[in-house]
């Protein structure tokens, strides 16, 4: 099986910059269809492995619903090298975060649907959708032009507004394995094998899950202010899958099957997987926290990702060897109890470094 | 006169950051203040230079209103090298831009007002600016800490909020010189002596000028829906004064020459100074279109900033030396008439780089 | 005419970087071939607007040597940028200088000689040549593999070293132009239309030029030391075009001039052209002096490239804002009498910065 | 105990930059003396611990020897973020690797030596000390300046060349503890608490440990070619320290124990403490081999640093989803058998990055 090639880019120097694109069509036309990408900032390649992992499993079992994987999708980040690191989170000339630059996929609502209103859901669903891939389109097809950014992120929200679910697979710098999930789409905790969730609200902030499911979400809140109920027909996911700059196949094969017992609940897997068992944690985004160095200094992270850490507990020691015997050693503490989900990659920081990420006032689910 | 250091940062190995501070206590209570920063993107040092020539008149002609000077703005970007240019546009952790970054500073009006709607204006103003400034104070010292482009930002618009107007000096990539005003100071555009201007909104996007003037355009807008007449008591204004990575201390003669004229008028400096004449053409923000290259290449720019170009004429030449001998040379055209104001800075381009910005629409002042 | 191929290296997320190879071969074989490359440095693009101008020409004017064109040949550089500007001068990743990676081609003179001393010139040098590629290609075939810069310079360097004479098309930061010529081909200076000259020693430094003339040029050098004149049969030369990130293609077709009609000279061109009449001045390498920022700060640079400069004349000016009001301006003085080829890009430098380069006791050709 | 602040350099802005000494003075005149510094990669910050360590230990436990501890050496390296690293490996500006630019102490031997070949060895070895600072002075007082590299290098190598054991502390990307040491200290192997062991010979590339040991070697052996014996006076070593980015407070007191035995064994600590018991493994520097990649892909390392690898056995596995399904995992084995020492921080590379670093040939002590 080789994959098609997206056209998103091209270097100054000629040469156009592909996208590998996998498709698998699904048995049953009444299943629901997946899109999933994985490494859009350049250094979070882990996702990668777990879609060979999935492509090997598919392959073996063909299933119900399509299913498109998209690995490699920034060959701009991912090429985008510093130094011995990958420095693809933004774009090298703009400062763009790769990840920030989706279309807010805005159509206006009371007139759009003034002449549609009489449409059956699943008729007005398919206009809708075709509405926003047209939308999609007149952007990329711009006189004026886009962005590198947008032209990469617009052509891949075509493909993914095609889609009933969309995973974007993610990584933190050194983290443990979470979940960002639109607040209407609590009962996807259960469904998938990752013990933190972040719950996010219905505000477009540039990312790909946004991009795609706050569209249906303002119809769906649109018409219910109007008396009609449409449950929001997409959904959309980022999952973290641990460290940035680390491939490992064997937690990968393990990742996949976290995504295959998802995949098997919505009926794409035609396999029944379940879930692995495990206590999950959620909380609300505004009350997942970023602890910025108070000082610059050389810093030792005390705290593992996926752990707690009561408020006044150390959170990271901190080397000041430019300074007195007393100052050269400190400790910095948690403002407030919490999961320590993530902290920052580097042991050399600068005032207002973000240290760490962490979940605060978590409910366990 | 020696300047004041005002702390903004730490680098990693310990060494604090510090921005040079001038003040001149002016001879007239009565006369409104000016603060006047430069260099906030490393790469734009011709604001300093300007700095440095005020500097000197005013050592010579002391002024009537206050006057704070803050050249070299942002230490963190200036000194921020790549390569023989510098990479100041923004944090090189986080891909922030540096004039992005500043707090919009909300109060909750109705509520805040509720209690303070009978005091006079001066009163208003001098207690509405205390708050203001008491908000900065507080996110600086959040138990969570700020970023680092939040710390340099909000410690520099704390210092800003004191004034009655605020000029920041910023350069375009190649650039004629332009101003960007807001709507509400419209009468500002024949006191300066620079021939562009872009009419901005009152819409919050993280820059200086807006953070300063945003706050009071929303009060004396709530003011207006409760049937008071409040004018906006601050202006600030944002000058791109030419090239990036250019400093020339003739040029900035004139530009201070300018700038002083403006002050003139608004009663800070005591001499009577006039603005140059000149052609004036400004436009609204909405009508400064960014044209992107559709293609990757290398290229000449066609068009000198400052000059008319018509819909359909060449911007830019494009080179493909990749593609065979009929593709190897293109021409880029203008997608709509207008003056083009500044160019890309480098001769090789990705598909997607902004290469030309054109204020579309303008009319003659 | 579409251009041949060559691969040169892979980026990470699996792209063939190529560069583009146009051939003519020439009308007759006993005319010597010349092998021109262009942007080896990603942000000195003048050099193929030069090869597209050659390029027309000799479609019009077919030569009597064979012609290889390489423009684009360094993609990795091309294609690197930081911020607004090209980053294309060292791998990102190790900081090598791409221009400093080419095989030191050295066979063991004395052993390999000893069973072919008693070729006639002819076989000789075309053994020698085959012994130089067989050894560039065991080098990139070894086991342990080659680094990403010594993949591209190496492959580069199999190509240019069929050829009679290389030419390596650079520019300066800002910069007029400017040659690097061997002194055994002295006598070139005249054929070339270029104003300044550096005469430089049999030493290997990594640089292109070098890398194809210092294996002959020891050759040469043995064979004197055992009796035999050997005139160097090949010849390089590194030709500087002004500044980088600088596409002018009005100045292109001069450049281009002045290279047909040192091809002339030479036997390759068929048409009669005359090099541009001009003085013309030169000195050794080692009188090439570089100038550094004695004190970091602002720098406005004073001597135009292609001036005389008079010792203790000024050369830059430097502001210094952070300091009191005695220091804030000063001016950095020439040490020594000269003529100022090139200065840096940028307006902001760190204390050591390369300000200047000098080429000082020149003397008119 | 505040440490003394050496200028080493100057930011753009004007800040200078510092770096923290802290000076021991021995009790015993006759006991030799140590330079230790640390952190002249930016990334690599262990050896910072490790010098907090020792300096609590000397705090403690008064040294006999003078000791001088330099940490965070390169404050520009270690200030110099791109993204979440430290792009600290070689300037920004010009690509050159920070620790290749101390200067070739060269003096020239036979006529230096001609006026003072009857000296007693104390007083040759002083004078030739003298000397060698002298030149390293000369060059940092130049007209023409010296680089930012080169000010940094210089003003280092001004201090150690004061001491008579001199030891930098570096780390490898991700590494086991290591040791750069100069064949004719061979018996140092067993003095320090490293596993393993380059021996390097008597040639200049440029960095500290060279740069003090190489004058005197050379020395050493010109005067055994005139027949005058006189060991080397001097050693220098350069210990790897484990991985960059990477600070832990408990292994950096392991390796300070290690560092202090060697001093005890010196004479320098006065408390008799012996080395680590462990197997040692050495090998010459010709026999440490670089494998580079053969293909760009996403890769996960195989072989632990440290361990023993078998020609043929998998040092990388290597994904490339780009490709079709046979192509997509390939296993990239050892060219040859050896030890692997270090391999590279991502997991995204280019083709020609240095994935693995090996010793080869080598011997237990």
């Amino acid at each position: 099986m080789q994959p098609q090639l997206l056209a998103v880019g091209e270097l100054a120097a000629g040469q156009t910059l592909t996208v590998p694109v996998y498709q698998f069509i699904g048995s049953d036309p009444a299943a629901p269809s997946v899109y999933i990408q994985a490494n859009v900032h350049g250094a979070e390649v882990q996702g990668n492995a777990v879609i060979l992992q999935l492509l090997r499993y598919l392959r073996q079992h063909p299933p119900k619903g399509d299913v498109t994987l998209v690995p490699l999708a920034n060959p701009l980040g991912i090429n985008q090298k510093s130094g011995e690191f990958t420095l693809g989170r933004f774009d090298p000339v703009t400062g763009e975060n790769w990840n920030r630059q989706y279309l807010d996929n805005q159509l206006p609502l009371p007139q759009w649907l003034s002449e549609r209103q009489h449409y059956p859901d699943a008729e007005l669903i398919a206009t809708y959708r075709q509405a926003l891939k047209a939308n999609l389109q007149t952007r990329l097809q711009s006189p004026w032009g886009v962005t590198t950014g947008q032209r990469l992120a617009y052509t891949l929200q075509l493909l993914a507004t095609e889609a009933d679910i969309v995973l974007d697979l993610h990584t933190g710098p050194k983290s443990c394995r979470h979940l960002y999930c639109p607040e209407y789409q609590r009962h996807a905790i259960a469904e998938f094998s990752i013990p933190f969730t972040l719950l996010i609200p219905n505000l477009f902030g540039g990312a790909m899950d946004e991009a795609i499911f706050c569209p249906w979400w303002r119809l769906s809140d649109y018409l219910a202010s109007q008396g009609r109920q449409l449950e929001v027909p997409v959904a959309a996911f980022t999952l973290e899958l641990g460290d940035q700059e680390l491939l490992d196949m064997t937690q990968a094969q393990q990742d996949a099957q976290g995504i295959l017992a998802f995949l098997s609940q919505r009926g794409i897997v035609a396999e029944s997987l379940a879930p692995a068992v495990m206590p999950r944690y959620a909380t609300k985004l505004s009350n997942y926290r970023k602890f910025h160095a108070p000082q610059a200094g050389l810093v030792q992270y005390l705290v593992a990702p996926g752990s707690q850490v009561k408020q006044g507990e150390p959170l990271v020691r901190l080397l000041r060897l430019d300074l007195s015997e007393d100052a050269q050693e400190q400790l910095l503490t948690a403002p407030e109890s919490g999961i320590a989900i993530l902290h920052f990659a580097s042991a050399a920081v600068q005032q207002g470094t973000e240290l760490y990420k962490i979940m605060t006032r978590a409910t366990k689910i």
